[in-house]
């Protein structure tokens, strides 16, 4: 008995979901740092700065709606609902996860955003007469995006981790990802504009490795939490509709001014209508009565948005995007089908809200959508001009020409898999330490273990019962 | 013994809600002939085509910023939340048919958007130059438009039609839609900017028609199901909010630009204002201890942006909207305790949403309104290009004038009247086929029918104590 | 026992929650009373009324693109979502108000949106030259804004008052911030963007000061409704997300055209994203087991945007706006431990959503962060155009100097606290009459007082356990 309890409290010592210390110390002195370092590096750029009015002037832009920030602000908004309410509202699934989902799912938000802005800003915004980034709408956009990147890599974890090792996980993702869009985006000179590749593919892989790594054979000890109760599904929906209905901002946030943004949305639009009607058709057709799975119309819905990212910006064309929708709302159906458990089974990856069928498939379809469209694009389609401004081929890469393009971009999606895959397996090693506050295996997918859990129901019950009582809520 | 179970054998089969071949069927065939009639038809405008660097040069147009995205698009997402958040968490309300509400929705809408691309393409923008079809944002905002009548029609029978039957409907409605709003808009040249008339009046009585063709005597058997609970009431509210919130943007989003748009936000916004008060005033005066009734507040607070969709471009005054509003909480409201229930009794038309109440007549009211204030246009309270402006007197309308345009207006409403109710019956034929997959009188408003609903809670329990104790959850 | 019922005759009659009459009667005659006002004196702007054509081409506007309404709106719908969905959902977080919630906050913003733009007219956009108040986007966002300062104070007073009180509450809070908004901008000539001082800091303490005039000795009889349940902070965190991703909206949505929105967009994108971090650091380490409460995350996570929202416009940096998010994440949360159960044991004031902690000691640190940032304004860091544009040193004001201005803030400051505290005592004595329907002391909390509530569950079960099952929705 005494040897039972012993041995009881050992696992407890290490399976110590207690981050009293942990977590409030990561929490301020990361702030702390985030301060000093905006101290030193960030300012406004010339068009939220009050010089504004003196540039203009000096640039002969004859009106204030001419600023950015009224070409990028209703979509930098739109961006904003998907990283906070999509994201966050999406992973509420679980029955008894939906704090931890929306909640850690804001707080690593909130962090990675202000890290994206330093990272991205030395790679991007770097005003090298003084030394200091710039910032305006489009680098908050683009923080935003790079936030994506490890939300994304949350939904293979979700559950299983402490909030301190996903902030561990975002500070690790949000270094990664701006060295990879700058390899990608500027060596490479790849273009991304809705980030198939630089955030679907990278933050799918990065969250599937981090899992691979944080494999626990014994997780089938929490599996009556790992589901969903009917209102759990219906708040869900709430983050899916929203990712869905502004992915068109999402991939045309931060692509040219004009008909970039306008093409943009149009083909992501479609794209999206068309994932929806493959993704609906497979999930009943696979199901034993033709009864449609919940899980299938959360995600899948959502491939298409991901899979036109990287060609949003070039002339799909509008039955180019249908197809492209189409042709993922089946794949990334079966993937919740097939692939999954078999990961599961077989790989050793346990991937919670099935990132790989929603991103990390998706973002490598959208990535080879993008090299071929790229490589087939030509004068006569695009206009000499356009083909110009769609393609960035000025500067340095002034002489390249479609065909190559298309090889860089397939280039471009070499880098993001590498990327995702070896931070994954390095930050993962990282994140098996046995300081971090994880639950263990027969305690996973339960807010109680973090959050303070109110329902006096619950206090009345005890052992077992308080969990399978859970259904009731 | 054996007879009944025999009878029993016929009904289930006659009332098989097995659509795991027909809907899989309807989904594949239909988005490959989107594909294939996008393939044929459908390319981008001259302002998301890459060419419109050298079109912008060749017009003398300024900046990007002229680009019709940018007038709008932050309109356009709006409305698109109206559509699958507004529309579907609205009708979430059911305490059991939750899934269906938005996921249906969903289908629906993502069908209905592509068809709805094609149908009102050939109608208005078919480029005769090539035969193909120019799409922009306002192509996308017009989409989602037409959707939006489906979708209403979609409330009048939730919860009592399968997924193949909505999609047939939303085939048809569509293609009606198209047809009529060409003849009001273009050949009888009413003005519809909200659409009053082509969208919530035809919307509600083809839905309403469709309903009443589709009676069900026995429906009762299901009445256990036909209300709402506690968090169901609170899902619909986010879809009133948002409905409510962003109906300046539904009425708005195609005016002109300039003073047209922002007249129409201005307009809307007080209508749906003074709606609230009188809405809040009926509930409470017509219940016995005047407390409030979640169906009214979910509901009847919207009537004032139906009734006002028509006339918000015209110069309603910020007095006459508050008029509309206050006039439409009322007839709404009142239409809930009253009209529904008779219209279910002695005209056998079961409206599980009451669309009649907050589409059908308010859109009616819309129609006059529209008229009224179009035949009392003046040029002192327009100006002169103001009136050309508004009411479009140009090209083959050069010589209209006011009264005359009201005359026509109210033309316009007796075509949006005849087409849903004459199309309604026609496509209630159709589906009243027994081969279409629909639930049984006894098992109406039940997810279970065409959802895997995971609750395990549920699964211990038997028989009629499965549906009853529904209300816990 | 004839004598005990006699008593509590006497208790019903005066704590009678049936609203019957005194509800639509003030429904009807205030909104009559609406529009009887608004056909008197408001009309259309230049940039609203169809003369706008002639008014563009008088004034050498180029472009369409150039009315108010596209540099406005998106933001103006963001704030809209703020009013309806932000405060309202925010509030749902107690198990059994979640109709009283959202649905008095949707009455009372519908009805305070109107008498806002009658009122603020009068004092801001009157035009003499005819006597009418000429209305735009931009006093549909000023309407918007006034009304967020009578939800703050329906916080603290949530599931304690009748609607017709709330009614009250509103005529008498949108008077008061009309006339306060007017000394401090007008005649003391602060600025305040955000609203930190004549939003949040009137509000809060308006709200305060009336729940200190209705102190009820015996809330505690209520006490058992006075608590969340696992859905309603779920809908809860709804409100919370709204308001932090749309609140860079709400601080820059009436600023200067140009770098004055963009600025206070990233100003108030940075403090939110620093607060996040210091509420979830201090809720971890004041809580036993570093477990997380969901009342800081929801609440507290927002104190960084009211605190910004003064100095948003100015050049804070964006250290200064991580520094202000630091702090005041950090003093929220300590208010919610500490703050609010002394505020109500030893001054007697019962703050339902503890407004104090979030936004009246915010707004009082935003006024003070504003009044500092003014004052230390120099030429070399805003440039001179741009310090004349960000103070409006113009007309009457053209000699001010920035040192000056800072001490105009500060006096700014103390007006609103004094507008809310004195109005609030004055609206709480009305309040305190025995005719509004308020509900009994045992009766708090509760939706059924005011709403017909249809969970069948509840009818099956009586008295005390009625109350106690609500754990189980």
């Amino acid at each position: 008995m005494g040897c039972v309890q012993s041995f009881r409290e050992i696992c407890d010592r290490q399976k110590n979901t207690n981050v009293r210390l942990s977590l409030p110390a990561v929490c301020f002195v990361w702030q702390t740092a985030m301060i000093i370092l905006f101290g030193v590096f960030i300012r406004y750029n010339e068009e939220s700065d009050t010089h504004w009015v003196e540039h203009r002037k000096a640039n002969n832009i004859s009106s204030d709606i001419e600023n950015d920030f009224y070409f990028r602000y209703p979509s930098f908004q739109d961006v904003h609902v998907m990283i906070f309410v999509g994201f966050g509202f999406l992973m509420t699934f679980l029955k008894r996860y939906s704090f931890g989902a929306v909640g850690f799912n804001f707080l690593i938000a909130a962090f990675g955003l202000q890290w994206a802005l330093l990272m991205q800003g030395w790679f991007h915004s770097l005003d090298y007469t003084d030394g200091k980034i710039k910032i305006g709408v489009e680098n908050l956009i683009n923080a935003d995006f790079c936030v994506a990147g490890c939300l994304i890599a949350y939904g293979a974890v979700l559950g299983k981790v402490s909030p301190v090792q996903l902030m561990v996980m975002t500070l690790f993702g949000v270094t990664l990802f701006a060295v990879e869009e700058y390899i990608i985006l500027n060596l490479i000179h790849a273009r991304d504009a809705g980030g198939s590749m630089v955030i679907h593919t990278f933050g799918g892989y990065y969250g599937l490795s981090i899992s691979w790594m944080l494999y626990r054979p014994n997780l089938d000890q929490s599996s009556r939490l790992q589901g969903s109760c009917y209102h759990s599904d219906v708040f869900a929906m709430i983050g899916t509709l929203f990712l869905w209905m502004f992915w068109p901002s999402f991939n045309s946030a931060i692509t040219d001014h004009g008909d970039g943004q306008h093409r943009a949305a149009i083909n992501t639009y479609l794209a999206l209508a068309s994932t929806v009607l493959t993704t609906v058709a497979i999930s009943s057709l696979f199901q034993k009565h033709g009864k449609l799975d919940m899980v299938h119309i959360q995600n899948s819905t959502l491939a298409g948005g991901v899979a036109v990212g990287t060609a949003a910006e070039f002339m799909l064309m509008p039955y180019g995007s249908l197809i492209v929708g189409f042709c993922c709302g089946i794949i990334s159906t079966l993937g919740y089908i097939y692939l999954t458990p078999f990961m599961e089974k077989h790989l050793k990856i346990q991937d919670t809200c099935g990132i790989h069928n929603l991103h990390a498939m998706p973002g490598v379809i959208g990535g080879i959508v993008g090299a071929i469209t790229a490589a087939a694009a030509t004068e006569s389609v695009y206009g000499r001009e356009g083909l110009v401004n769609t393609f960035d081929f000025e500067g340095a890469f002034k002489d390249m020409v479609p065909t190559r393009q298309g090889g860089h971009q397939a280039a471009g999606l070499c880098v993001a898999i590498c990327f995702g895959i070896g931070g994954g397996i390095l930050v993962g090693c990282i994140l098996r330490l046995p300081i971090w506050g994880d639950a263990a295996d027969d305690n996973c997918f339960d807010d109680e273990s973090y959050w303070e859990v109110r329902d006096e129901a619950l206090h009345d019950l005890g052992g077992v019962q308080q969990k399978t009582c859970l259904l009731w809520k």
